[in-house]
């Protein structure tokens, strides 16, 4: 269950560790080892996200860390915790309810919620973020304000004034000014896009396999499709998944990448319609999904002006400096 | 596994009997005995739906149709049988391929398929409708050609131009010109309130009651926030049957109202930009979501003229008489 991608003995490891930073989640806990200067000593996963944790209760989560950490922690008794994620969610090990935007760091830090294993360790937990603004809906994040956070750590030249895309179930499109998260959005791409091939007609007639040409341009023409709608149209262009198929305008190993196109594209005209257009634009998140995405928003005509792989690591770096861990 | 609402001895329904007709669907079968006047004389159903054969291939068909309607069939032996919906796709008992659009009931008797029984009973079933412009993807349907032709039959005002809307897991919204289909589309709307509530995170938090005041206030802010909306905004708005939980804003027993306003809203914004806004706009489906779809109407200002109950039977007639069959 435990994936170690890096395993010098566990004294080299920590030798010089300044920080152990958990990217907790529902369904995998993450954890790096963080030197004083923030580069990443070593890294380790395991899969005990908040709902596959090897024992109920708080005894899981000691359990789960126990497991993936243990011989960081007792090579260095004294190393600083810090975590974000699910894990500070209602259901998680210790919940740090929801801040306010506008929030900085500093205001993650403020707020952070702290758990204690049974030997005395405190853990600092992140809180999420409520965006809830007098015209609009409520929002919500959990996870994605410390991969902001670490997003501005590495490019500060964003700080001023960007916009952040963190594609992903949910996709955030978040909106960053004076180093303070002022507003987001999010996006349920991922979700829908897996849900909808699994579990409705849409997924029927997507079998076999289809050229990479093939797919390329089933993608565009989803993106198109969005990019040319108008209010309400999604609901109808969905159906277009199964008809592309039917009339054989679209092999079906191509079909789902029409409605990724589809998908990512209303989440595009979406996001940018709401955008500040003088902003630069980053992207945030797994390099596969980030180059889908860059392709989009460049058939847009807005290319991302950065690209960030996972930045948790840098962003509970910032948590923990915010919160005086690093001495 | 059988309804009979209506049951008199097979001789005396079957008495003044001019037409057998079967509304085969993926899930049900319903037989309706017609007098020539068109008048319904007899009723019922079953479970047969071409998914839910007794017997594989097309010996499942028969046996389905004998166990439904055998004492009928026996009773009048020259009686003629039409037959709609998936009954005649590719998966049904005889394909009759879809038909293109403009299609008058005509159209449909010149294209209709035959079925025939070991006995050597024929079984005339209608095609579908292809609506494939330049200008859009294509779309298709199977079973509401009949809906609409019995809609035309009862209210034979509206044939001369009209917008059908008939909601349901796959809505359609469809244009009549001159008693034809001139053209239509498909909203996911029923599928979509389906998969998202089963098979989402937005059915987490729909638990528990709420008094009807609450969810007609819960559908009527999903109505408004789709009317509210831009292009692509429905992946981003979804989001919020969860925070409108989440805080507290709407109690868990109407989220789904939320949702299913949304959703509709969607399938409406869309549909009323493409109609005709001269055309008298009606709605053909089963009382109670037709009475939804009648509210949202109302509330985008656009109430439906007329409400049709289900017309499949009387469609039936009227292909039935296109075909020759009533003598």
């Amino acid at each position: 269950m435990t994936v170690q991608p890096d395993t010098p003995s566990p004294d080299a490891a920590a030798r010089g560790a300044a920080l152990l930073a958990l990217d907790w989640g529902t369904s995998s806990l993450r954890a790096f080892l963080l030197a004083a200067d923030g580069h990443i000593i070593a890294a380790r996963a395991s899969r005990h996200g908040i709902q596959a944790l090897p024992l109920p209760g708080t005894a899981g989560f000691e359990t789960a860390l126990e497991a993936l950490t243990g011989d960081w922690l007792a090579a260095v008794p004294r190393l600083p915790v810090v975590a974000c994620g699910m894990v500070g969610s209602a259901q998680g090990w210790r919940e740090a309810p929801y801040v306010r935007c506008p929030a900085a760091v500093a205001t993650l830090a403020d707020k952070a919620a702290v758990a204690e294993t049974a030997a005395g360790r405190r853990i600092a937990i992140a809180p999420g973020l409520l965006f809830d603004p007098a015209d609009a809906r409520p929002d919500v994040m959990r996870g994605e304000e410390i991969q902001i956070a670490g997003a501005l750590e590495q490019a500060p030249r964003l700080a001023a004034r960007a916009t952040l895309v963190l594609p992903g179930t949910h996709s955030k499109w978040a909106t960053v000014e004076e180093a303070r998260v002022t507003g987001f959005s999010t996006a349920m791409t991922g979700e829908l896009f897996a849900t909808l091939s699994a579990h409705t007609i849409l997924g029927r007639l997507m079998e076999g396999t289809a050229a990479a040409a093939e797919r390329e341009a089933a993608f565009a023409a989803g993106l198109e499709d969005a990019r040319a709608s108008g209010p309400g149209d999604f609901v109808r262009q969905l159906f277009a998944t199964r008809t592309l198929g039917l009339t054989g305008r679209l092999p079906g190993g191509a079909l789902a990448d029409y409605l990724s196109g589809l998908l990512i594209g209303h989440e595009i005209v979406s996001g940018l319609a709401r955008a500040d257009a003088r902003a630069p634009l980053a992207l945030v998140g797994a390099p596969a999904l980030c180059t889908r995405y860059q392709t989009a928003l460049s058939a847009f005509g807005r290319p991302a002006a950065a690209v960030f792989d996972n930045t948790a690591p840098a962003g509970l770096f910032a948590f923990a400096r915010a919160l005086g861990l690093l001495s």
